[in-house]
Protein backbone atom coordinates (compact mmCIF):
# COMPACT_ATOMS: atom_id res chain seq x y z
CA UNK A 1 0.00 0.00 0.00
CA UNK A 2 1.29 3.75 -0.77
CA UNK A 3 1.36 5.97 2.07
CA UNK A 4 -1.50 8.19 0.56
CA UNK A 5 -3.45 5.71 0.83
CA UNK A 6 -2.76 4.28 4.21
CA UNK A 7 -3.21 8.19 5.36
CA UNK A 8 -7.01 8.11 3.46
CA UNK A 9 -8.01 5.03 5.85
CA UNK A 10 -10.59 5.43 8.20
CA UNK A 11 -11.52 2.36 10.04
CA UNK A 12 -14.51 1.86 11.49
CA UNK A 13 -14.93 -0.43 14.68
CA UNK A 14 -18.68 -1.20 15.90
CA UNK A 15 -19.25 -2.41 20.01
CA UNK A 16 -21.57 -2.18 22.64
CA UNK A 17 -20.26 -0.74 26.24
CA UNK A 18 -20.05 -3.57 28.44
CA UNK A 19 -21.43 -3.87 32.37
CA UNK A 20 -17.92 -4.63 33.43
CA UNK A 21 -16.72 -0.64 31.90
CA UNK A 22 -19.60 1.21 33.43
CA UNK A 23 -18.50 2.86 36.94
CA UNK A 24 -20.67 3.98 39.31
CA UNK A 25 -21.76 7.43 37.87
CA UNK A 26 -23.95 4.48 35.51
CA UNK A 27 -21.60 5.65 32.62
CA UNK A 28 -18.37 4.28 31.04
CA UNK A 29 -15.16 4.86 33.22
CA UNK A 30 -13.25 7.54 31.24
CA UNK A 31 -10.11 4.67 30.85
CA UNK A 32 -12.00 2.99 28.91
CA UNK A 33 -11.58 5.07 25.92
CA UNK A 34 -7.62 3.86 25.90
CA UNK A 35 -8.98 0.46 25.18
CA UNK A 36 -11.88 1.43 22.39
CA UNK A 37 -8.71 3.45 20.96
CA UNK A 38 -7.02 0.20 20.85
CA UNK A 39 -9.66 -1.90 19.20
CA UNK A 40 -9.68 0.56 16.59
CA UNK A 41 -6.14 0.66 16.28
CA UNK A 42 -6.19 -2.98 15.64
CA UNK A 43 -8.54 -2.74 13.09
CA UNK A 44 -7.19 -0.47 11.26
CA UNK A 45 -4.40 -2.09 10.88
CA UNK A 46 -6.15 -4.98 9.34
CA UNK A 47 -7.44 -3.03 6.89
CA UNK A 48 -4.52 -1.98 5.91
CA UNK A 49 -3.53 -5.62 5.40
CA UNK A 50 -1.90 -7.03 8.04
CA UNK A 51 -2.61 -7.74 11.80
CA UNK A 52 -0.66 -6.56 15.17
CA UNK A 53 -0.51 -10.18 16.01
CA UNK A 54 1.39 -10.36 12.76
CA UNK A 55 3.67 -7.58 13.10
CA UNK A 56 4.89 -8.93 16.95
CA UNK A 57 5.36 -12.11 15.35
CA UNK A 58 7.69 -10.46 13.19
CA UNK A 59 9.45 -8.68 16.25
CA UNK A 60 7.90 -5.00 15.93
CA UNK A 61 6.03 -3.75 18.58
CA UNK A 62 3.65 -0.78 18.58
CA UNK A 63 4.33 1.04 22.91
CA UNK A 64 2.65 4.50 23.04
CA UNK A 65 4.29 6.85 24.06
CA UNK A 66 1.53 9.88 24.14
CA UNK A 67 -2.32 9.57 24.75
CA UNK A 68 -4.71 12.53 24.74
CA UNK A 69 -8.69 12.24 25.31
CA UNK A 70 -11.51 14.87 25.16
CA UNK A 71 -14.53 13.57 26.95
CA UNK A 72 -17.52 15.49 25.36
CA UNK A 73 -20.69 13.52 26.36
CA UNK A 74 -21.21 10.14 28.38
CA UNK A 75 -21.12 6.41 26.78
CA UNK A 76 -24.00 4.83 28.19
CA UNK A 77 -24.02 0.76 28.72
CA UNK A 78 -24.80 -1.22 25.93
CA UNK A 79 -25.98 1.58 23.51
CA UNK A 80 -23.86 1.21 19.79
CA UNK A 81 -20.58 2.65 19.40
CA UNK A 82 -18.82 3.64 16.21
CA UNK A 83 -14.80 3.97 16.91
CA UNK A 84 -13.38 5.74 13.90
CA UNK A 85 -9.52 5.63 13.29
CA UNK A 86 -7.38 7.32 11.14
CA UNK A 87 -3.73 8.06 10.81
CA UNK A 88 -2.44 11.79 10.88
CA UNK A 89 1.24 11.01 10.59
CA UNK A 90 3.33 8.22 9.01
CA UNK A 91 7.10 8.20 9.65
CA UNK A 92 9.64 4.62 9.62
CA UNK A 93 9.98 5.02 13.19
CA UNK A 94 6.46 6.77 14.57
CA UNK A 95 2.45 6.14 13.84
CA UNK A 96 -0.13 8.55 15.31
CA UNK A 97 -4.05 7.65 15.59
CA UNK A 98 -6.86 10.10 15.51
CA UNK A 99 -10.09 8.51 16.87
CA UNK A 100 -13.21 9.71 17.47
CA UNK A 101 -16.10 7.49 19.27
CA UNK A 102 -20.09 7.93 18.24
CA UNK A 103 -22.95 7.46 19.93
CA UNK A 104 -24.71 5.33 16.88
CA UNK A 105 -28.53 5.81 17.32
CA UNK A 106 -28.06 9.82 17.99
CA UNK A 107 -25.19 10.44 15.79
CA UNK A 108 -23.70 12.28 18.88
CA UNK A 109 -19.49 12.88 19.12
CA UNK A 110 -19.20 11.68 22.54
CA UNK A 111 -15.03 11.73 22.62
CA UNK A 112 -12.06 12.51 20.31
CA UNK A 113 -8.74 11.38 21.05
CA UNK A 114 -4.95 10.63 19.99
CA UNK A 115 -2.53 8.25 19.95
CA UNK A 116 1.14 8.50 19.28
CA UNK A 117 3.45 5.04 19.52
CA UNK A 118 6.94 4.32 18.49
CA UNK A 119 8.01 1.26 16.42
CA UNK A 120 10.52 -0.62 18.50
CA UNK A 121 11.60 -4.15 18.83
CA UNK A 122 10.93 -6.85 21.52
CA UNK A 123 13.34 -4.89 24.01
CA UNK A 124 11.99 -1.54 23.17
CA UNK A 125 14.23 -0.05 21.29
CA UNK A 126 13.36 2.46 18.53
CA UNK A 127 13.34 0.52 15.09
CA UNK A 128 13.16 2.27 11.89
CA UNK A 129 10.97 -0.69 10.41
CA UNK A 130 7.43 0.95 10.34
CA UNK A 131 7.11 0.94 6.92
CA UNK A 132 7.91 -2.64 6.63
CA UNK A 133 5.84 -3.74 9.12
CA UNK A 134 2.65 -2.21 8.04
CA UNK A 135 3.32 -2.99 4.46
CA UNK A 136 4.17 0.48 3.40
CA UNK A 137 5.56 1.52 0.11
CA UNK A 138 7.67 4.37 -0.33
CA UNK B 1 -8.67 25.32 53.64
CA UNK B 2 -7.58 28.28 51.71
CA UNK B 3 -6.99 27.60 47.90
CA UNK B 4 -3.18 28.61 48.25
CA UNK B 5 -2.84 25.60 50.45
CA UNK B 6 -5.03 23.04 48.42
CA UNK B 7 -3.01 24.26 44.85
CA UNK B 8 0.77 23.46 47.15
CA UNK B 9 -0.24 20.27 48.39
CA UNK B 10 1.29 17.18 46.87
CA UNK B 11 -0.07 13.30 47.65
CA UNK B 12 1.75 10.06 47.41
CA UNK B 13 -0.17 7.34 46.13
CA UNK B 14 1.97 4.25 46.63
CA UNK B 15 0.96 0.52 44.58
CA UNK B 16 2.30 -1.95 43.38
CA UNK B 17 0.84 -3.02 39.37
CA UNK B 18 -0.84 -5.74 39.26
CA UNK B 19 -0.49 -8.91 37.04
CA UNK B 20 -3.65 -7.88 35.70
CA UNK B 21 -2.45 -4.49 34.71
CA UNK B 22 0.56 -6.35 32.67
CA UNK B 23 -0.42 -7.23 28.80
CA UNK B 24 1.41 -9.59 26.78
CA UNK B 25 3.90 -6.92 26.06
CA UNK B 26 5.45 -7.40 29.68
CA UNK B 27 4.66 -4.13 30.57
CA UNK B 28 1.74 -2.15 31.91
CA UNK B 29 -1.07 -1.37 29.85
CA UNK B 30 -1.33 2.06 28.75
CA UNK B 31 -4.85 2.84 29.85
CA UNK B 32 -4.15 1.42 33.49
CA UNK B 33 -2.63 4.50 34.13
CA UNK B 34 -5.65 6.67 33.99
CA UNK B 35 -6.92 3.90 36.66
CA UNK B 36 -3.86 5.27 39.04
CA UNK B 37 -4.52 8.63 38.16
CA UNK B 38 -7.67 8.02 39.60
CA UNK B 39 -6.35 6.74 42.59
CA UNK B 40 -3.79 9.44 43.26
CA UNK B 41 -6.42 12.00 43.04
CA UNK B 42 -8.85 10.23 45.57
CA UNK B 43 -6.00 10.19 47.95
CA UNK B 44 -5.45 14.03 47.44
CA UNK B 45 -9.12 14.71 48.25
CA UNK B 46 -8.74 12.66 51.27
CA UNK B 47 -5.61 14.98 51.86
CA UNK B 48 -7.03 17.77 51.75
CA UNK B 49 -9.96 16.83 54.15
CA UNK B 50 -12.69 15.64 51.97
CA UNK B 51 -13.59 11.98 49.97
CA UNK B 52 -14.81 11.97 46.60
CA UNK B 53 -17.38 9.00 48.02
CA UNK B 54 -18.37 11.79 50.25
CA UNK B 55 -18.59 14.80 47.50
CA UNK B 56 -20.71 11.79 45.96
CA UNK B 57 -23.21 12.08 48.24
CA UNK B 58 -23.88 15.44 48.58
CA UNK B 59 -24.65 15.15 44.83
CA UNK B 60 -21.09 16.93 43.65
CA UNK B 61 -19.50 14.74 40.56
CA UNK B 62 -16.15 15.19 39.04
CA UNK B 63 -16.50 13.96 35.74
CA UNK B 64 -13.19 13.87 33.60
CA UNK B 65 -13.43 16.67 30.03
CA UNK B 66 -10.08 15.69 29.22
CA UNK B 67 -6.71 13.47 29.42
CA UNK B 68 -3.17 13.56 28.82
CA UNK B 69 -0.35 10.95 29.18
CA UNK B 70 3.01 10.75 28.07
CA UNK B 71 4.57 7.29 28.56
CA UNK B 72 8.89 7.55 29.26
CA UNK B 73 9.04 4.25 30.10
CA UNK B 74 7.50 0.61 30.86
CA UNK B 75 5.82 0.17 34.32
CA UNK B 76 6.55 -3.19 35.80
CA UNK B 77 4.69 -6.14 37.44
CA UNK B 78 4.92 -5.77 41.24
CA UNK B 79 7.48 -2.98 41.02
CA UNK B 80 6.73 -0.38 43.87
CA UNK B 81 5.55 2.83 42.16
CA UNK B 82 4.36 6.25 43.63
CA UNK B 83 1.95 8.30 41.61
CA UNK B 84 2.38 11.89 43.04
CA UNK B 85 -0.89 14.37 42.29
CA UNK B 86 -1.07 18.13 42.78
CA UNK B 87 -3.65 20.77 41.23
CA UNK B 88 -3.11 23.24 38.70
CA UNK B 89 -5.50 24.95 38.54
CA UNK B 90 -8.65 25.03 40.43
CA UNK B 91 -11.90 27.19 40.00
CA UNK B 92 -15.68 26.69 41.40
CA UNK B 93 -16.93 24.77 38.55
CA UNK B 94 -13.26 22.92 37.32
CA UNK B 95 -9.93 21.56 38.84
CA UNK B 96 -7.06 20.38 36.89
CA UNK B 97 -4.72 17.66 38.23
CA UNK B 98 -1.03 16.79 37.43
CA UNK B 99 0.33 13.63 37.87
CA UNK B 100 4.36 12.13 37.60
CA UNK B 101 4.21 8.11 37.72
CA UNK B 102 7.48 6.97 39.37
CA UNK B 103 9.33 3.45 39.72
CA UNK B 104 11.32 4.00 43.53
CA UNK B 105 13.62 1.76 43.58
CA UNK B 106 15.02 3.63 40.42
CA UNK B 107 13.82 6.96 41.42
CA UNK B 108 12.94 7.05 37.37
CA UNK B 109 9.98 9.04 36.45
CA UNK B 110 7.93 6.22 33.76
CA UNK B 111 5.16 8.61 32.80
CA UNK B 112 3.11 12.11 33.25
CA UNK B 113 0.07 13.09 32.79
CA UNK B 114 -2.77 15.77 33.28
CA UNK B 115 -6.66 15.69 33.94
CA UNK B 116 -9.18 18.11 33.75
CA UNK B 117 -12.53 17.82 35.49
CA UNK B 118 -16.08 19.34 35.83
CA UNK B 119 -17.99 20.34 39.00
CA UNK B 120 -21.29 18.66 38.38
CA UNK B 121 -24.72 17.30 39.55
CA UNK B 122 -25.76 13.98 39.66
CA UNK B 123 -27.41 14.37 36.09
CA UNK B 124 -23.98 15.66 34.88
CA UNK B 125 -25.10 19.28 34.62
CA UNK B 126 -22.25 22.12 35.70
CA UNK B 127 -22.41 23.18 39.35
CA UNK B 128 -20.52 26.02 40.83
CA UNK B 129 -20.40 24.31 43.70
CA UNK B 130 -16.75 23.23 43.28
CA UNK B 131 -15.04 25.18 46.27
CA UNK B 132 -18.18 24.38 48.55
CA UNK B 133 -17.29 20.60 47.62
CA UNK B 134 -14.01 20.48 48.64
CA UNK B 135 -14.38 22.22 51.39
CA UNK B 136 -12.15 25.43 50.29
CA UNK B 137 -12.33 29.10 51.95
CA UNK B 138 -12.46 31.76 49.33
CA UNK C 1 -41.97 -16.74 25.58
CA UNK C 2 -42.72 -19.72 27.43
CA UNK C 3 -40.26 -21.34 30.32
CA UNK C 4 -38.94 -24.53 27.96
CA UNK C 5 -38.26 -21.95 25.37
CA UNK C 6 -36.13 -20.11 27.53
CA UNK C 7 -34.24 -22.88 28.65
CA UNK C 8 -33.70 -24.59 25.03
CA UNK C 9 -32.20 -21.27 23.55
CA UNK C 10 -28.42 -20.82 23.13
CA UNK C 11 -26.60 -17.91 22.40
CA UNK C 12 -23.95 -17.12 20.80
CA UNK C 13 -21.60 -14.30 21.94
CA UNK C 14 -18.42 -13.61 19.09
CA UNK C 15 -15.16 -11.51 20.25
CA UNK C 16 -11.72 -10.83 19.66
CA UNK C 17 -9.36 -10.72 22.81
CA UNK C 18 -8.25 -7.14 23.04
CA UNK C 19 -4.91 -6.06 24.06
CA UNK C 20 -5.87 -4.69 27.28
CA UNK C 21 -7.43 -8.31 27.93
CA UNK C 22 -3.79 -9.96 27.51
CA UNK C 23 -0.91 -10.46 31.02
CA UNK C 24 2.70 -10.64 30.79
CA UNK C 25 2.09 -14.71 30.00
CA UNK C 26 1.14 -13.85 26.75
CA UNK C 27 -2.74 -14.98 27.50
CA UNK C 28 -5.77 -13.62 28.29
CA UNK C 29 -6.00 -12.75 32.14
CA UNK C 30 -8.37 -15.39 34.00
CA UNK C 31 -10.65 -12.56 35.71
CA UNK C 32 -11.57 -11.45 31.64
CA UNK C 33 -13.48 -14.49 31.37
CA UNK C 34 -16.44 -12.95 33.72
CA UNK C 35 -16.37 -9.84 31.77
CA UNK C 36 -17.28 -12.42 28.92
CA UNK C 37 -19.63 -14.26 30.24
CA UNK C 38 -21.79 -11.01 30.96
CA UNK C 39 -21.44 -10.01 27.07
CA UNK C 40 -22.86 -13.34 26.14
CA UNK C 41 -25.56 -13.10 29.09
CA UNK C 42 -26.45 -9.89 27.80
CA UNK C 43 -26.75 -11.03 24.40
CA UNK C 44 -28.78 -13.94 25.66
CA UNK C 45 -31.25 -11.65 27.40
CA UNK C 46 -31.38 -9.82 23.80
CA UNK C 47 -32.03 -12.65 22.27
CA UNK C 48 -35.53 -13.46 24.28
CA UNK C 49 -36.64 -10.03 23.73
CA UNK C 50 -35.44 -8.03 26.52
CA UNK C 51 -32.38 -6.02 27.17
CA UNK C 52 -30.26 -6.10 30.92
CA UNK C 53 -30.49 -1.80 30.04
CA UNK C 54 -34.26 -2.22 29.85
CA UNK C 55 -35.09 -4.44 33.07
CA UNK C 56 -32.61 -1.58 35.15
CA UNK C 57 -35.29 1.00 33.77
CA UNK C 58 -38.04 -1.34 35.68
CA UNK C 59 -36.21 -1.76 38.72
CA UNK C 60 -35.04 -5.57 38.23
CA UNK C 61 -31.33 -6.20 38.72
CA UNK C 62 -29.47 -9.16 38.29
CA UNK C 63 -26.20 -9.21 40.85
CA UNK C 64 -24.02 -12.34 40.46
CA UNK C 65 -24.44 -14.79 43.99
CA UNK C 66 -21.87 -17.12 42.37
CA UNK C 67 -19.12 -17.79 39.75
CA UNK C 68 -17.29 -21.01 38.50
CA UNK C 69 -14.24 -21.22 35.66
CA UNK C 70 -13.00 -24.34 34.79
CA UNK C 71 -10.00 -22.62 32.40
CA UNK C 72 -8.94 -25.81 29.40
CA UNK C 73 -6.52 -23.85 27.45
CA UNK C 74 -5.55 -20.18 27.04
CA UNK C 75 -7.54 -17.48 25.03
CA UNK C 76 -4.79 -16.08 22.67
CA UNK C 77 -5.35 -11.68 21.34
CA UNK C 78 -6.95 -11.15 18.35
CA UNK C 79 -8.32 -15.10 17.74
CA UNK C 80 -11.75 -14.74 16.90
CA UNK C 81 -13.34 -16.53 20.13
CA UNK C 82 -17.38 -17.09 20.42
CA UNK C 83 -19.04 -17.26 23.72
CA UNK C 84 -22.08 -19.72 24.15
CA UNK C 85 -24.72 -18.80 26.83
CA UNK C 86 -27.26 -21.10 28.20
CA UNK C 87 -29.84 -21.07 30.81
CA UNK C 88 -29.84 -24.68 33.03
CA UNK C 89 -32.37 -22.61 35.79
CA UNK C 90 -35.18 -20.61 36.35
CA UNK C 91 -37.63 -19.29 38.92
CA UNK C 92 -38.73 -16.19 39.63
CA UNK C 93 -36.04 -15.24 41.88
CA UNK C 94 -33.02 -17.07 40.30
CA UNK C 95 -31.21 -17.63 37.66
CA UNK C 96 -28.78 -19.76 35.90
CA UNK C 97 -26.30 -19.36 33.25
CA UNK C 98 -24.07 -21.78 31.83
CA UNK C 99 -21.03 -20.41 29.39
CA UNK C 100 -18.56 -22.26 27.19
CA UNK C 101 -15.47 -20.34 25.49
CA UNK C 102 -14.54 -21.83 22.42
CA UNK C 103 -11.58 -20.86 19.89
CA UNK C 104 -13.35 -20.64 16.47
CA UNK C 105 -10.53 -21.73 14.35
CA UNK C 106 -9.41 -24.76 16.08
CA UNK C 107 -12.66 -25.35 17.18
CA UNK C 108 -11.32 -26.15 20.59
CA UNK C 109 -12.85 -25.50 24.05
CA UNK C 110 -10.73 -23.03 25.87
CA UNK C 111 -12.93 -22.58 29.38
CA UNK C 112 -16.53 -23.27 30.90
CA UNK C 113 -18.28 -21.42 33.97
CA UNK C 114 -21.30 -21.08 35.69
CA UNK C 115 -22.52 -17.99 37.07
CA UNK C 116 -26.18 -17.86 39.26
CA UNK C 117 -28.15 -14.77 39.94
CA UNK C 118 -30.67 -13.22 41.88
CA UNK C 119 -33.61 -10.94 40.76
CA UNK C 120 -33.42 -7.91 42.87
CA UNK C 121 -34.58 -4.19 43.15
CA UNK C 122 -32.10 -1.27 43.54
CA UNK C 123 -31.63 -1.61 46.91
CA UNK C 124 -30.32 -5.23 46.66
CA UNK C 125 -33.38 -7.42 48.19
CA UNK C 126 -34.65 -10.20 46.67
CA UNK C 127 -37.84 -9.79 44.22
CA UNK C 128 -39.92 -12.28 43.09
CA UNK C 129 -40.21 -10.22 39.87
CA UNK C 130 -37.76 -12.62 37.70
CA UNK C 131 -40.39 -14.11 34.84
CA UNK C 132 -42.43 -10.81 34.36
CA UNK C 133 -38.42 -8.96 34.40
CA UNK C 134 -37.65 -11.22 31.24
CA UNK C 135 -41.24 -11.77 29.94
CA UNK C 136 -41.54 -15.53 30.76
CA UNK C 137 -45.22 -16.91 30.54
CA UNK C 138 -45.83 -19.24 33.32
CA UNK D 1 10.41 -23.09 54.75
CA UNK D 2 8.24 -26.76 55.62
CA UNK D 3 5.15 -27.98 53.68
CA UNK D 4 3.30 -27.69 57.27
CA UNK D 5 4.18 -24.04 57.82
CA UNK D 6 3.08 -22.97 54.45
CA UNK D 7 -0.26 -24.47 54.47
CA UNK D 8 -0.73 -22.97 58.06
CA UNK D 9 0.31 -19.15 56.94
CA UNK D 10 -2.59 -16.51 56.80
CA UNK D 11 -1.97 -13.80 54.25
CA UNK D 12 -3.93 -10.73 54.52
CA UNK D 13 -4.13 -8.08 51.52
CA UNK D 14 -5.44 -4.59 52.23
CA UNK D 15 -6.81 -2.55 49.39
CA UNK D 16 -9.54 0.60 48.86
CA UNK D 17 -11.83 -0.47 45.78
CA UNK D 18 -11.18 1.84 42.78
CA UNK D 19 -13.89 4.21 40.93
CA UNK D 20 -12.54 1.76 38.02
CA UNK D 21 -13.71 -1.30 39.71
CA UNK D 22 -17.20 -0.25 40.63
CA UNK D 23 -20.03 -0.56 37.83
CA UNK D 24 -23.67 1.71 37.44
CA UNK D 25 -24.81 -1.03 39.48
CA UNK D 26 -22.54 1.36 42.56
CA UNK D 27 -21.12 -1.75 43.73
CA UNK D 28 -17.78 -3.58 42.79
CA UNK D 29 -18.15 -5.59 39.78
CA UNK D 30 -18.26 -9.20 39.83
CA UNK D 31 -14.99 -10.26 38.42
CA UNK D 32 -12.57 -7.89 40.03
CA UNK D 33 -12.48 -10.09 42.89
CA UNK D 34 -10.57 -12.22 41.00
CA UNK D 35 -8.30 -9.34 40.82
CA UNK D 36 -8.09 -8.84 44.48
CA UNK D 37 -7.28 -12.45 44.56
CA UNK D 38 -4.49 -12.11 42.26
CA UNK D 39 -3.14 -9.89 44.72
CA UNK D 40 -3.64 -11.56 48.12
CA UNK D 41 -1.91 -14.66 46.27
CA UNK D 42 0.87 -12.32 45.00
CA UNK D 43 1.00 -11.31 48.79
CA UNK D 44 0.94 -14.82 50.44
CA UNK D 45 4.07 -15.91 48.19
CA UNK D 46 6.01 -12.92 49.50
CA UNK D 47 5.23 -13.87 52.71
CA UNK D 48 6.69 -17.07 52.49
CA UNK D 49 9.75 -15.84 51.30
CA UNK D 50 9.35 -15.91 46.81
CA UNK D 51 8.11 -13.41 44.41
CA UNK D 52 5.62 -14.32 42.07
CA UNK D 53 8.07 -12.20 39.09
CA UNK D 54 10.98 -14.94 40.47
CA UNK D 55 9.49 -17.49 40.04
CA UNK D 56 8.39 -16.41 36.26
CA UNK D 57 12.13 -15.33 35.98
CA UNK D 58 13.30 -19.28 36.73
CA UNK D 59 10.56 -20.54 34.12
CA UNK D 60 7.66 -21.58 36.84
CA UNK D 61 4.31 -20.04 35.91
CA UNK D 62 1.06 -20.16 38.02
CA UNK D 63 -1.79 -20.44 35.17
CA UNK D 64 -4.85 -20.70 36.79
CA UNK D 65 -7.09 -24.05 35.97
CA UNK D 66 -10.04 -23.12 37.86
CA UNK D 67 -11.85 -20.38 39.99
CA UNK D 68 -15.10 -19.82 42.54
CA UNK D 69 -16.56 -17.14 43.58
CA UNK D 70 -19.52 -17.14 46.31
CA UNK D 71 -20.27 -13.29 46.66
CA UNK D 72 -22.77 -12.28 49.98
CA UNK D 73 -22.42 -8.57 49.83
CA UNK D 74 -21.61 -5.92 47.89
CA UNK D 75 -18.42 -4.24 48.18
CA UNK D 76 -18.36 -0.97 47.51
CA UNK D 77 -15.96 2.38 46.42
CA UNK D 78 -13.45 3.40 48.77
CA UNK D 79 -14.10 1.46 51.78
CA UNK D 80 -11.41 -0.27 53.29
CA UNK D 81 -11.09 -4.20 52.45
CA UNK D 82 -9.46 -6.91 53.38
CA UNK D 83 -9.02 -10.19 51.22
CA UNK D 84 -7.33 -13.16 53.35
CA UNK D 85 -5.29 -15.65 51.28
CA UNK D 86 -4.70 -19.37 52.63
CA UNK D 87 -3.67 -22.09 50.34
CA UNK D 88 -5.31 -25.32 51.14
CA UNK D 89 -3.51 -27.90 49.29
CA UNK D 90 -0.21 -28.06 47.97
CA UNK D 91 1.47 -30.71 45.68
CA UNK D 92 5.12 -30.11 43.11
CA UNK D 93 2.78 -30.16 40.30
CA UNK D 94 -0.70 -28.01 41.87
CA UNK D 95 -1.57 -25.32 44.35
CA UNK D 96 -5.04 -24.26 46.11
CA UNK D 97 -5.96 -21.03 47.25
CA UNK D 98 -9.02 -20.39 49.31
CA UNK D 99 -9.57 -16.18 49.97
CA UNK D 100 -12.18 -14.50 51.51
CA UNK D 101 -12.71 -10.71 51.14
CA UNK D 102 -14.18 -8.64 54.26
CA UNK D 103 -15.35 -5.24 54.66
CA UNK D 104 -12.98 -4.01 57.76
CA UNK D 105 -14.91 -1.68 59.20
CA UNK D 106 -18.34 -4.00 59.66
CA UNK D 107 -16.28 -7.01 59.82
CA UNK D 108 -18.63 -8.17 57.30
CA UNK D 109 -17.75 -10.85 54.72
CA UNK D 110 -18.26 -9.98 51.35
CA UNK D 111 -17.16 -12.70 49.51
CA UNK D 112 -15.65 -16.26 49.45
CA UNK D 113 -13.40 -18.31 46.79
CA UNK D 114 -10.95 -20.06 45.30
CA UNK D 115 -8.40 -20.49 42.81
CA UNK D 116 -6.47 -23.64 41.56
CA UNK D 117 -3.00 -23.43 39.54
CA UNK D 118 -0.72 -25.29 37.94
CA UNK D 119 3.25 -25.24 38.15
CA UNK D 120 4.14 -24.66 34.36
CA UNK D 121 6.83 -23.73 32.64
CA UNK D 122 6.82 -20.81 29.92
CA UNK D 123 4.86 -22.89 27.31
CA UNK D 124 2.09 -23.73 29.67
CA UNK D 125 3.19 -27.57 29.96
CA UNK D 126 3.33 -28.98 33.42
CA UNK D 127 6.08 -28.97 35.42
CA UNK D 128 6.66 -30.98 38.63
CA UNK D 129 9.00 -27.70 39.82
CA UNK D 130 6.06 -26.64 42.61
CA UNK D 131 8.03 -27.16 45.66
CA UNK D 132 11.71 -26.03 44.32
CA UNK D 133 9.98 -22.89 42.66
CA UNK D 134 8.37 -21.71 46.38
CA UNK D 135 11.35 -23.06 48.32
CA UNK D 136 9.32 -25.55 50.72
CA UNK D 137 11.08 -28.40 51.94
CA UNK D 138 10.11 -32.17 51.50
Amino acid sequence: MRIEEALDRKTEFFLRPRYAETDQMGVVYYANYLVWFECARTEWLRDVGMTYAGMEAQGVFLPARRSEITYHASALYDREIVVEATVRALTPVRVEFVYRVVDRAENKLLAEGVTVHAFTDADGKLTRRGFEALGIEK
